[in-house]
């Protein structure tokens, strides 16, 4: 396929669940949008040849290699994409960075905040553009609740209450897993970032936190017929203040049976209200003190073409997005931003602030102290 | 309890379970709102002395007797309240009727609308109020909803929809009630005259119908052992046309497993539409095309103190009201209309119209033909 | 109305909107359960004579008087009610039970835990019943939620969240009311103790609590063209560590633009989970791990005469309870308590517990620190 | 991107939203599934020659031409894709057929019926697989609704009621198009056929038909100026008689102001029932009398990995799936029959067939009289 559009040229790193979703996200969203690029699939590095040549022919990309370092190093690739494992996040980016290459790195961006601020510095040192996939936030109906803060519709902002619940891990039989280390894991950490994510998205800065952390089920079986200490908690909850003068909460758990993507909030201005949930991710509902009295309610409103980008997908409104169209979305936006058509999404700075948010909540429920964010 | 009010002073034939829920409402209605008129409870008839010697005991009647047609006579009486079994209501209310009694009378009023048009004639004639027992019409949500029409808030009307479906004879093994009397019975007369009630309550007239009345369940248990052929309705729907000019539908089920009061409509005009349901009457569902683009959805607007009489049960909204205080409105209603404050709200006329449109529905039904609406 | 019931002799202090509502609630009880007692309005108290001789008047009672002194000394009262303003509670219900009156009290019992405590213990010294208005937990919904608790239908408790959120307060030009006083006002405690009181009824007694109250409006009219200082919290969070081991939270908030009766909660177990909102109070939603897999999902129970008492008010299920009804429970328990039929529903030991929470949230709040509950 | 798998040779005819959608289909398909074959965009057919060389290079084709026949002779082809308007689906579907191409074609069919059995009638003489987009049918809860009805968990059925209502007419603004043509147009036969497919889908063949269609809007802006006369209708209703003894309904509507995707369907059995609507099609609401007394209730089952192919999308429940994900299952369906792993999932004997029931429903509709389904 030939265009007149400069290629973007992509190395991707992980060949897991998240690379091929990555994959699918190039490929979804170059004809979903009218991108500023086209997207070459340059290289992909595996751990060994082997894995490589066999990903290279299953994803689609021209180049393959058992060390990440040679598309690091490679002239040719422009975005270097990072699937890999949490744990190697940090080291990869740092030399992506390094040689010069925008970077756009899965959830979460580091373990410790620290890790995410040396990197957020260095992206912008050396003036490349860096993107963290929380895709909930490419969602339409979240633009327009931003929206209808901004606009004033709501009126000044009071209440916040956001939620993160799922059940993956209520079962205690189930086995101790990455996501049960200290480093980095806990239900806050998981998809807590996710709800703080959304948060600030909404709401603006938060100032300061009080945390309430509980590991419920302190051992998990090691596979081994044994059993490893947990210490990360299964469920973790903040008071909240925004710089903005509001209050609110937000609640993480893994183990709240019967859910399986509660990712809501509710929030309440002086003349108006939103509540979402994730489980109904194409309906926003609104309430107006604008409305005439006895003519008041929350308004379900359903995605559409008036939503952008809702249209790039379907003419019609009412037939809804799907989880991987957020990350199609998700993908678009990164290319805008590197075309300089928009401001960058979600950053490495922004991954570093939520990382900084789940470390304060952490900090605090073990001292039983608000935290300031700094 | 002495005041300067008129005394209104009630005669009640029929002391079962409807009996005792009038009773409920006048002395709910005389609590909840300012009536025009203190309500006496003068005098209760059941079949025997001994019983009318119980119920007044029990429900607080000074007198009683063993004889309907005392109460009728009874010069001191102002109101016969009608409760008994259906197949007695015309000969009571006819007598009531010419003694210049106000008639109160449980739904359905006749087995046949030649019969109920008769009583109105002689109510009419007469000069004495009427009114028959549709309490879901009651309803502020229901009022709302025909403000929105009669306002123009929706615009021209279209479509309409209408469902009253239960499961209540969903088993065939339970047995054969009077409800499966051909002679009245059936769902559409049962439960279908509720949504039909509802649709001209809502949007006027109907003049045409076109029915399709299934009976599924062709026997039941007589109760001795055997079985009883079944000739009524199961199901009946039909299709509506106003006189308006709208179009539309209605059906009505008593064997739709799991749904206990779907007495639901949806309305569709050039400017909005509506979307209520029984199962949650405190509600009503507005979609407004005033409201900006991008904004617009249905609005789950919640009874309140806005819509009269809530605020009579309610200081605060959201508090709902419960299917017994639509009887105690129900009652306030018919006082108004008898101290001539509004007109008669469901009378004896409006009650031969859906015996009419029942009627229409069953004949279209058995013709497969276009049935008009006198 | 005669009978062979005792009687049961009340003596009513109040005659304001509760005062009201509790009459009302004497009336329907008395048609809607088969009580074990006859109720008498024996006699009402108001601020002057003439004001009682028309409450009396006005709400059936035979007698009156302008002292609520002479009630409580007449020896031919059973049950003294109180509904006067919160700050008369106190001294009202000791002079009760010292003359030996069952004591029913509206909510909140009093400002201050010691004072309710006090209460509590001079009624339980003299042997008295006592009772205090929560009655959302008369609801039928709630009473299965119990059962399916403790039938282990939802395994252990793990996790916890209530909600108490109306929006009555949200106009900062609503003027300084008794509610806004910090003796015993505030959001937490005007509505924050439904909450409270719901979440102690389903999961047993809160061990520890972490507060979060804030004041967003720090003054309101005083009505004098003035302003008044507002110490009390227009939203109260609160962590909660149960004794039974899980954990939870709670909010309240006076000023959630938009819900009316956001009253919910969402329970998780190990084998099932409930979600409740009092908007829609005659459902109570259930998930339970024992459907088949591929089949689960949360169950919109719909109340009915199943879940008693719904079936006294209703012989049909999906018909809804009203708000009014919760009331009429109330006093049927209440009575049916007296008569040694069931234990004291929420009395005042219940509604001590109640505040003390209140004030440990308030203290811990102020303190930010964990907060043991006695 | 070399592998084992035989190629499939697509041959395009259409490029308008509906190619491209399809395109996107064949991309998508192959990366979310393991297809039978490796898919080769082969050449596409525009009306010139120009236009179909920028198709080809925009939709990523390897030739391209500006006459369709050529794609139809073209030997190396192995599947016609056609997404042209309409009116010329016959005549390419009857060619490709003829060239024993196997034919994928969009909904609906044709105009006519008669036009439509030839087609099918063609291609099963031809011994070729045919499929129609039908992609509603596509979503894994309507699998699960017809499962629980294979299952026997919803016991014999004995009402059905379906529904398809948008709004994309209700302007009376808006001008004449195709779809108010009378060859096969109006709100019936756009939308109404999805209505008909999923009816038969779940509860097998409809026997006879009443129908009811009504032209809101008799005349339409012209384009240029003046208006040109509507015939088609803008509301069709039917009842219905299956062939397993259920009765029912249907409607279909595009002047219904709000609903932007009302594709619903109420099932009642003598053991469950069901509850879907498409404005939230990642849900089956499930009733079933085999849960306890007390317990029952709509149960709303959110898709997830045990409903069959959500799994391949996401492999977390909860998450949903988008309106095109139900492409792009329809396309692996089409490839996975041509691989001979499945039947043909909606050929077009069975477009032919929802032809025919709307044929009926006209017919039924225009001489008011029951029309039996050949």
């Amino acid at each position: 396929m030939t265009s007149r559009k400069p290629q973007l040229r992509i190395g991707l790193i992980g060949t897991g669940f998240m690379g091929k979703t990555h994959v699918f996200g190039f490929a979804a969203a170059s004809r979903v949008f009218d991108l500023p690029y086209d997207i070459v699939l340059h290289s992909v590095a595996d751990r060994t040849d082997e894995l490589a040549v066999a990903a290279a022919r299953g994803l689609g990309f021209a180049k393959s290699s058992g060390d990440w370092r040679r598309l690091v190093a490679d002239g040719e690739i422009d975005v270097i994409d990072i699937t890999t494992p949490n744990a190697l996040h940090k080291e990869i980016a740092l030399a992506a960075i390094s040689a010069g290459k925008h970077v756009y790195c899965e959830k979460p961006l580091t373990a410790w905040a620290s890790d995410a601020r040396e990197m957020a510095d260095a992206a912008e040192a050396a003036g490349v553009k860096t993107q963290v996939g929380f895709n909930y936030l490419c969602n339409p109906m979240m633009a327009l609740a931003r929206d209808l803060i901004a606009s004033g519709e709501l009126g000044e902002i009071r209440l916040y209450r956001g939620i993160h619940a799922e059940d993956y891990m209520m079962d205690p039989a189930s086995p101790f897993t990455f996501r049960h280390d200290p480093a980095g894991g806990g239900a806050l950490a998981d998809i807590g970032s996710h709800a703080l994510a959304t948060a600030e998205y909404l709401l603006g800065p938060i100032a300061r936190v009080m945390g309430d952390c509980v590991t419920v089920y302190d051992r998990r079986p090691d596979g081994h017929g044994g059993f490893r200490a947990v210490e990360v908690d299964d469920v973790g909850r903040a008071f909240l203040r925004f710089t903005n003068g509001a209050s609110g909460s937000i609640e993480a758990s893994w183990i709240s049976t019967g859910r399986k993507m509660q990712h809501d909030f509710e929030i309440h201005g002086t003349k108006g209200a939103l509540f979402f949930t994730q489980e109904r991710f194409n309906e926003l509902h609104f309430y107006s003190m604008a409305d005439a009295a006895g003519r008041r309610g929350f308004r379900r409103i359903e995605a559409g073409p008036d939503h952008d980008p809702y249209g790039r997908f379907c003419v019609a409104p009412g037939h809804q997005l799907g989880f991987n169209d957020l990350k199609t979305i998700e993908v678009a936006r990164f290319l805008d931003c590197l075309a300089g058509k928009r401001p960058e999404p979600f950053n490495f700075r922004a991954g570093a602030r939520v990382q900084a948010l789940v470390e304060a909540i952490h900090d605090s429920s073990r001292r039983s102290q608000w935290v300031e964010i700094p």
